[in-house]
């Protein structure tokens, strides 16, 4: 293989590239990517790299000399390439399994593997599909991943899970248990049986929304129940889905909340971050105390001191107090766009509904922490 | 104590005062700092802090209500300033021990520590000093610091030298037993015993730097054989000396080496990062081959690959070649400000000084490394 293509191109997909590849070295294989020129008479070349669970596939424009691929390390690759100056950047690959890098003075000389042990990534026709704009999707990742699970304690709910609603729009819901994200989106041409579900994992939708605006405008997404893959511009991700089944959330969203309160978000936050500061704790707890014109916020009264603030709310009901763990207030105040959001409670033992003040597509349910000061 | 002063101000306070505490917990008083009022009629309020080796006094300019003193923890109170919105900041203090900080609708209240009990830095007026700039003070650290020893393996070596060179000017000094950096510089005012030297800790030089600018124009340094002060503007900093000897440097530094090279610092720069990167050693070898007209640079040949690349260089003896470790070549070349350098060379095996093509002020040795590739 003989190729030569443009230094700053080259430089984004093996970032790209290099985000995909496995870091935990337990399979060496994985630490590698693969360079391919098409077969037709395409002048692109597909860069692809996968961790067995998530693969990418950029196709990038080349002047292609000799066809071929490569098979080769991806950080050492990325490593080099990023500090390089000139302007084009010529690959060659020899039969004794070399790959000379050569940019203006610089050139580097690596060893490669066998293409063919590296797995390849098929991009396959699915049945499932919609198409969705590229802002849109980032919104609905933005709006639910957060609210996912981190730890591989459930693996279900290491991810976001799609389904379809009767009218039509998809649903994107997550949950760790202890709070869920959902958002309601219309897509394009979604062909989705109504009663599916799948479950995208969280390292997928990361490196989505990551590479997010090189899909262009907006992204093909097609599925069955084990994989799923977005595409769009020059660029594919392909992910295996979660196995298992997703909990059912609709019992854990209250329909019977009828005390609401609206507050200013950036005070909200503000203040927030005012009253929790001082704890050390990870998740923080914070008590909201409720009245009529006045949210009063205090943290715990603890050894190490105590703090309290005030914001104006829009409210007219009884005062009552209600726990949470300020991390999960300020992660879903931090993705909501509007001025305002809604807290609509029950009592201070009940799942409350935080939500946009304009959009009716979001809602976040958290669950109360009981608090004994 | 009741005082009321300006969040900016305070919050940029303490953020000094924080970064002087003791981080290390071994010693639970010391993760407090002091807030005083001043004796006589002055408006301002002192700030101080001390891990035991470096102090540091900061007065700001307050409405003071209530005379007295607190003791504070450091981080708690830095932590939830910095989150704080109002233009003023109100601190009291009650015989209880209790703290309250109010701003705008935000009150914390925190329990401090009797003020007898924290270590108290006092000023004093030393035998020795000088005036030095702020803009040379700044540029006599980031010189010499990133020379020395990081490590506790010999505390002799862990700070810079500070001496006075015959002709009256000031001389910085460090080394790691690697290399060794020199500069050396007039300044106002030097009372400084010839025979004399002193060696100041790499924290204090490191605080000191980060503060600079609020010294002022220049800064007023006072010191014997155990303790140092920079003084300039509202802020003081007192660091105890390291004891024990400096090594003589003067040996190390050739005086007959007879090969120059001169080239551009930023492609050398370039270069060394292009060649050094395939390695994953931390201190990453490289050969420079030099021959008349052009400078070459090699990675180690191993097993994951090599790199090489070449610039321009003014040069016209003989070619050899010589190695280094690529992050001390680095380390000088990114403090250095001229457009070239020079490298002053007289074999394969022998220490070579690098310095700028313009500034005769500052030098750099460096220990070559013996490359067997």
């Amino acid at each position: 293989m003989e190729i030569t293509l443009k230094r700053e191109t080259l430089s984004s997909t093996l970032q790209n590239i290099n985000s995909v590849v496995d870091k935990s070295s337990s399979k060496p294989i994985l630490s590698n990517f693969v360079i391919r020129t098409l077969d037709n008479e395409s002048s692109n070349v597909e860069f692809s790299s996968t961790d067995y669970e998530l693969s990418l596939v950029e196709l990038i424009s080349a002047e292609i000399k000799d066809q071929g691929s490569v098979c080769v390390n991806a950080k050492k690759v990325f490593d080099i390439v990023k500090e390089l100056q000139d302007e084009d950047v010529h690959i060659r690959s020899t039969e004794q399994l070399w790959i000379y890098i050569t940019c203006g003075s610089s050139e580097l000389r690596l060893p490669s593997v066998e293409v063919g042990l590296y797995p390849q990534t098929v991009l396959e026709t699915l049945p499932e599909s919609m198409t969705i704009s590229v802002e849109d999707l980032k919104r609905c990742i933005d709006m639910t991943l957060f609210a996912a699970i981190t730890n591989e304690s459930r693996r279900n709910l290491m991810g976001v899970c799609l389904s379809s609603t009767s009218d039509k729009k998809t649903r994107w819901l997550s949950t760790d248990g202890h709070r869920l994200a959902q958002i309601l989106k219309p897509v394009d041409k979604l062909s989705f049986s109504e009663d599916n579900e799948v479950i995208i994992p969280r390292k997928a939708l990361t490196e989505v929304r990551r590479a997010a605006d090189l899909f262009g405008k907006t992204v093909k997404v097609t599925f069955d129940s084990r994989v799923m893959q977005f595409s769009g511009g020059q660029i594919s991700f392909k992910t295996r889905l979660i196995e298992g089944k997703f909990p059912n959330c609709d019992p854990i969203i209250p329909k019977d909340n009828n005390m609401e309160i609206v507050v200013n978000r950036e005070s909200f936050i503000n203040s927030l971050r005012i009253v929790s500061s001082i704890s050390s704790e990870k998740l923080r707890p914070v008590k909201l105390m409720i009245s009529p014109g006045v949210l009063r916020l205090e943290s715990e009264k603890a050894d190490y001191g105590e703090v309290v603030d005030e914001i104006e709310a829009n409210y007219q009901g009884e005062a009552f107090q209600i726990g949470f763990n300020s991390k999960y207030l300020l992660d879903v105040l931090g993705v909501i766009e509007s001025d305002d959001v809604i807290l609509e409670c029950k009592n201070s033992m009940s799942p409350t509904i935080i939500k946009s003040s304009v959009d009716e597509s979001f809602l976040s349910v958290i669950m109360p922490l009981r608090v004994e000061w």
